[in-house]
């Protein structure tokens, strides 16, 4: 048995430091047209590896799909599975109302990244499944079991001048999805995650102010030391 | 209304990178008996301010609890909880019975770190708890919107040499902790983090192989890729 070449090559140097990455690695919805190399691949699903998960259990697994008739099938259900969920959202959450009607607003600039996200996403470079294997009945705290280890994997992603996005694209269409990729019945799907590497430039990161919803020795207390650094950019929303 | 010095205070340094602190952020148990800085407190809640989360609703809060009567309270509370579950578990896992009943073996260090980690919990220097306000119904989708962000915490934490663990004690006194705290009934309590600075070294992370979790193109096809980098440490159990 032949050892693949990445067994002796060590994890990417770095080139952001680690509260740095923290602070910047934002939701890529556009990416450009090239296959992501198993460098890439290797080193991201390295990084999730290294999270934490219940009893150090490590029940989840990642099913990348990039190429071939399957992932292209995928990608194309993905596709569909979004335009719905995206059309409905569109509607409920007015975003042809108001700000969401003036394109150079915030609203208006995110439903166009939206829409443009979703019209691309069959020819995605890669779709990430990560799949949880319960041994249990579903509990609201299974997530803690799969999600830090997505977080690592985008945030490897920023770390490679990639990015990604975690979405829920997959709900309407599950069923299918699930037959197609012959996933396990005890196979929970925890999110469909769009890989690839930026096009163009990208805006920061804009949360809510820590003010908002850090809280210290009592529940409902703001601390003082609750303020963001300087610089930061706030989202409008609430 | 004076601002806090720390809104002119830009996050802390960078020490290590962002795909080494991936590789290397492991669950800390043991804590020096020092209490956590504020500057340390905002830089760790505004990194956890940076995960995505479901329509960046940010529906999370975080309950830092270091001092005064409700956090000791809360902190004896959490250590009479973690007493029952690990004694338990220590039990239903055979820690006591096979390797586990050998010191040296990484089961035997697991069960001693365990023993001391819940023993000390009533002095841990901060209890953080993520929850989680709900709009709808519990969806097992919807830690994607929480423990993103508590990941991005613990990164954090190991950023500036503090460190901290993942838990689910609360879970046999969450009606008493709940009614303590005076949680919301629509709070969904993800988790209980203990953090601090860490005692003495501290071993590798281990995990399993990429090889055993890691698929491409269709389930259950493991990558050729799929191979840690040299000197990975691997878990025995799995």
């Amino acid at each position: 048995m032949t050892t693949h070449p990445l067994a002796e090559q060590p994890i990417s140097p770095d080139h952001i430091g680690l509260l740095e990455g923290l602070a910047t690695t934002r939701s890529i919805r556009r990416y450009r047209d090239e296959p992501i190399p198993e460098q890439v691949l290797r080193d991201l699903s390295f990084a999730a590896s290294r999270a934490p998960s219940g009893s150090n259990r490590q029940a989840f697994r990642l099913l990348f799909l990039t190429e071939g008739e399957l992932a292209d099938r995928a990608k194309a259900l993905i596709a569909r599975g979004a335009e719905r969920v995206w059309s409905a959202k569109r509607t409920a959450d007015g975003y042809d109302k108001g700000s969401g009607s003036h394109g150079d607003s915030p609203k208006g600039r995110m439903a166009r990244a939206m829409d443009e996200h979703v019209a691309n996403l069959s020819r995605v470079p890669a779709l990430v499944f990560p799949v949880l294997l319960r041994h249990r009945a579903s509990t609201p705290t299974e997530g803690a079991s799969v999600y830090p280890a997505v977080q690592n994997l985008l945030l490897a992603a920023r770390a490679q001048g990639y990015g990604g996005v975690l979405t829920m694209w997959h709900t309407t269409v599950e069923t299918e999805l699930r037959s197609l990729l012959k996933l396990p019945e005890n196979g929970f799907l925890a999110a469909t995650i769009t890989l690839g590497k930026p096009v163009g430039g990208h805006g920061p990161v804009r949360r809510q102010p820590l003010s908002t919803f850090v809280f210290h020795n009592s529940w409902g207390s703001t601390p003082a030391w609750a303020v963001d650094p300087p610089g930061t950019h706030h989202t409008g929303t609430g």
